[in-house]
């Protein structure tokens, strides 16, 4: 059992990491640095995206998403809490800066909402820059025409933790309309690491049903609950 | 005094704080999502910016900061930590993006450290952009020549808490030579927020002596230690 001393410079931490915004005279104290607290976590994925909430961006930026050399070798793995499509080569201008995709994988139901509706599934396709930023594209999946990339992810896995496609084009798991709405959050599994460009596409994609349920086989319910949006600007773009 | 079982999650809360990388099976469980650990920070500034471990930075992307509409009328802050200049006008292209100049403030001695070497005084720029991004461009500054608008500052404050300057150019605490060092890293006071972009510029600016004992009579040791980089990119960028 902890000492009482101990016990309540535990407590004082848990207090300072619950009342983030909090920030003492105290806490400026140069020579007690090691008492700082460390980030508040207030800026969390994912978010209902409520649409009138919403504002446009800065008009003087570059604001579109550009997909580039989209057919790639695809590995699929089963990473034990979501089926994660590996690629390397496609590479995406997302407001006029360099990203290269690291991998695309699946939640089911969608983490994302927007104006309080989910969906069936929600791809997040994850690109880094080369110093570490990472943007996450969002995209919505609903019921209807097949997908024929989500068939072959589906086909690749079969039964066993991981599968080859030799070849295929990413972007038909991407609708066309690149129009999003875009704010700044965290990765939804942990470490939830928060610098990260969240741009959730506004049209979603179909797969069919049986697609559907081939993804909810392996997981059904691997979708982080909605976290508060705080003072974040939630941004809409509207593609032409 | 607390109950044991209280205790325990207490240090498992801490426990799990402290060992941010291990991310656990049992930590992807979204029935208990609750549970959880909040981002690790593995991001802090400031750093010691070790010069031959930096790269490249992207070459598809613009690079260059370019400082707008730099003439402004400024209010001067002592805001109980640090001196601070509000400026309303100022904005920036930094690499592409738009930025506008919220504040400028100042530490001594320096917070980061050039290959471990020190300097009187550093400025931090700090812009934001519409999406709530926060870019800070640090300046150093060295004994030297008097700078022009340091003096302002120091006698607008005077002996009070606050003052103000009609019209001038913050150009002039910057360095022509705008190349810099660039990373990932978190404002250097609480609450340490880590979605900020660093730019910490290569060339010093001089003050005079009078204008470091300036600062300094109001604060000489408001310097953050500097921050494990971690796996984090630094990237050097030279400036035509």
């Amino acid at each position: 059992m902890l000492r009482s001393s101990r016990s309540r410079v535990l407590v004082v931490a848990i207090a300072a990491l619950l009342t983030p915004a909090f920030v003492s005279a105290q806490q400026y104290d140069y020579e007690r640095q090691e008492t700082w607290q460390y980030p508040a976590s207030l800026g969390q994925s994912p978010i209902d995206i409520q649409r009138t909430v919403a504002t446009e961006g800065d008009m003087e930026e570059a604001q579109a998403i550009e997909l580039r050399d989209t057919e790639a070798a695809l590995r699929v793995v089963d990473n034990g809490h979501s089926v994660e499509v590996e690629a390397h080569g496609p590479d995406a201008l997302i407001r006029g800066r360099h990203f290269e995709l690291m991998q695309f994988h699946f939640h089911a139901a969608s983490e994302h909402t927007i104006d309080g509706e989910s969906f069936p599934l929600e791809g997040h396709f994850v690109f880094k820059a080369k110093d570490g930023r990472l943007a996450v594209v969002g995209v919505m999946y609903r019921e209807g025409d097949p997908n024929k990339l989500a068939g072959e992810v589906l086909d690749a896995l079969g039964d066993a933790r991981e599968g080859e496609i030799e070849r295929e084009d990413i972007a038909i798991m991407l609708p066309r309309d690149k129009s999003y709405h875009h704010y700044l959050g965290s990765l939804t599994t942990p470490p939830l690491t928060e610098n990260v460009e969240w741009y959730v596409l506004d049209t979603p994609v179909t797969l069919s049903a049986a697609q559907i349920a081939g993804f909810n086989a392996r997981y059904s319910h691997n979708n982080r609950k909605v976290q508060p949006l705080n003072e974040r600007p939630l941004i809409h773009y509207a593609a032409h």
